[in-house]
């Protein structure tokens, strides 16, 4: 088989075989497909796309073309959660002590942020003490012991995927359905849960523009999920602006604390609750989402929810009082007011643009070498909705200092609000939910 | 400028600025772009095409390069002849020393063949002394004072086609009418003619499958052509069967001579006196067609168009004795002839086969650095519109002898002829002219 012809084949239009994707997934793998040639073949399927059994079968060839983890040794339906990226999403710190506490167990594998802010794992870290790197047969004793643990995405979990992804990155080549579709489903495949529940973001600052598009996206991995037999769901939420008020990782933390003791703000909460009753189902613990929701509420309000992220911080090496005095994270040196510089209503907050500022001031990575500074980070004052006059505060950068880096950062965060003369149309956070039963709105 | 966001707008169907197209084809040539990023934007311009102003600044950019000759130093109107390929294809051989018989100066750099059958440049190698490798100066002073030479194409020419075509053919993006012209023109925009003819082929053997096609593909290039300032014509010629009755070098070369002594084969030269004509009203030696195709007769009826190739051959250290006595030429040892395997009239045959039937006797070469065998090729004896019998002979393998690859070469040519039960219809060798006055059928 030579590439040049699938390249062709796929650039005519035509349907790949089995035989011909795990060709090209093999030779992107071992290197003996050169990368000129992936990306000639990777923009022919940005225009051409692919059937849902080519999608499938890309998946299954990449979530085999590395370690598979098998998590039989743990006890109960393992139920993973993904989302397509989001600043300011710190929901698996919220869920994953949250459903742990209703009984669905948690063995979640993150990683770490590369651009914008941290990752999942970068913000636990900011946890003193904590350990995300433990062996296998830790990880799973943990589980099995409290219910809950993440770790950091450890061994060679879908290799071809992130080689695949690395070039499309660089190639104008990653806005594309089944890609994308793939890429998300092999890596939660390959982590070995036995259920799926996907969070697909839509809004300015999310892969998807328009709910319809992450519809069809959702639509794509809930098919592929179903074709290789894992139950899979898909929320379709909304991105005009950052979840939660609090963007950096210790800054995340601290508002994830403040969801599980009943706190926080109402958006990042009534998130947290829906993508949790999906989990429940998923795991066998709710019969449906009503009662999953009563479950997750008893949860918060007797405190079992809060005590779960203790026991996981405690059993990972982490100071557990924290949970309880969120004071003790890592606290920046200087708050700076960011000002508006003219009178409206908010009606987004571009969340690509706040990430970039919080990276600016040292919240995330501009370079895999970069070392991420756990305090600083950005907390919204005025979100979608509010009211603003000219010199109201909008955000408040917590920095360093009073440095070039923050006056930029403050430059940028302005320029990320878009305000109108009349109060916006509520938006629904949630938009729909999409399973193999179809899509609920 | 980042290469990956001009390659999202070509993905997205925008057009390309003139800088951002220097900045493609100047990163291509220093290297500074990977070959992953341009193969993606091909297969971007692939689907999406290029406008005119693109095209003709993508044939500059790469026109300039590198080296751009200057024929200033020849006297009168520079034509250049281009063909898109074509087995069997001996018109440059034929066409030179006509032309300059009737008052054109012909000044051609031409390539080694790779693949297939040899180039024009391997067919004059294999007249004994013929030197192809003359200085600047030389060949400047040969023009001036015989009207013609022909010599291998030397120095830097347009290096960016170079590198983007070789990367093109191994990404699945050769067929693009806007990457196809843009190649072909930048070649002949460096190469320094005041004005270009253009033999587009149609047919199976041609990168371009119907005359339609074709005639797209020739708009494009006389676009090009018009847009820069050197006058530009296409004739859009069938290529349903090679051209001729030879193929291989030698073989070509005597039938070269053939058509210059007033003899060889119609179809051949039909095409040359069609081609010959344009080139001498582009040239400003004919005010006609018509006119110029009764200059050409004479020139061949005089015999002042051999003696024109005798004249070239001698000024370039070879054998001019050739041009009267062809059997001087180098002969292969065996003659095998191809049988019909059964009955029907000849409705094409195959170029691509039977160049590959070629070279697989030694006639052209598979890789870079093999050696031709200059006496080798096939006699083709049936050609469209034949009627045969099983076991007429079809062709006739000129071969070192009757060995495994003669054997495989004749297989590969009895499969290359497509037989059919009634007489094909009759189709016009020419079938348009195509110029900036438009298509002329």
């Amino acid at each position: 088989m030579r590439m040049v012809d699938v390249i062709r084949k796929k650039r005519a239009g035509e349907e790949m075989t089995a035989e011909e994707i795990r060709f090209v997934i093999d030779g992107v793998v071992s290197g003996s497909i050169p990368d000129y040639q992936t990306a000639a073949w990777a923009m022919a399927v940005c225009f051409n796309g692919m059937s849902d059994a080519e999608t499938a079968e890309l998946t299954l060839a990449m979530a085999h073309s590395g370690d598979v983890v098998d998590l039989s040794a743990i006890r109960g339906v393992k139920v993973d959660k993904h989302s397509t990226g989001g600043v300011g999403d710190k929901t698996t710190l919220i869920l994953a002590p949250m459903v742990a506490a209703c009984g669905v167990p948690v063995a979640k594998m993150s990683g770490r942020g590369l651009g914008h802010t941290g990752g999942t794992i970068d913000k636990l870290e900011s946890i003193p003490g904590f350990r995300t790197e433990l062996g296998r047969d830790e990880f799973f004793a943990q589980v099995n012991g409290i219910g809950v643990s993440v770790i950091g995405q450890s061994g060679n979990i879908a290799p071809a995927d992130k080689k695949l992804y690395a070039l499309r990155d660089v190639t104008g080549t990653v806005e594309s359905i089944p890609l994308i579709a793939s890429s998300v489903m092999s890596k939660k495949i390959a982590a070995g849960a036995d259920a799926i529940l996907l969070d697909v973001k839509f809004g300015s600052g999310a892969f998807m523009k328009t709910a319809e598009d992450a519809i069809v996206l959702a639509k794509a991995m809930v098919a592929i999920g179903t074709e290789v037999g894992r139950t899979t769901v898909a929320a379709i939420t909304d991105m005009d602006q950052p979840l939660g008020r609090l963007i950096g990782n210790a800054l995340e933390v601290r508002e994830a604390i403040e969801i599980l003791r009943g706190e926080g703000p109402e958006d990042l909460r009534e998130l947290c609750l829906e993508l949790g009753s999906q989990m429940l189902v998923l795991g066998g613990q709710a019969k449906d989402a009503a009662e999953a929701r009563d479950k997750l509420k008893s949860a918060i309000d007797s405190g079992a929810a809060l005590d779960k992220l203790g026991q996981m911080i405690a059993a990972q090496g982490g100071d557990a009082k924290i949970a309880g005095q969120p004071g003790l994270l890592p606290q920046a040196a200087a708050r700076i007011p960011v000002l508006s510089a003219a009178d409206g209503y908010v009606h987004g907050i571009d969340a690509e643009e706040i990430g970039l500022a919080a990276m600016r001031i040292g919240a995330g990575r501009a370079a895999k070498e970069d070392k991420i500074d756990y305090a600083v980070g950005v907390e919204l004052i005025a979100k979608r909705g509010h009211k603003v006059v000219k010199g109201d505060t909008l955000a408040i950068l917590h920095t360093r200092g009073d440095d070039e880096a923050a006056r930029s950062a403050a430059e940028q965060i302005v320029g990320a609000y878009e305000l109108g003369d009349e109060a916006p149309a509520a938006n629904p956070l949630i938009y729909a939910i999409v399973s193999k039963d179809g899509v609920r709105r």
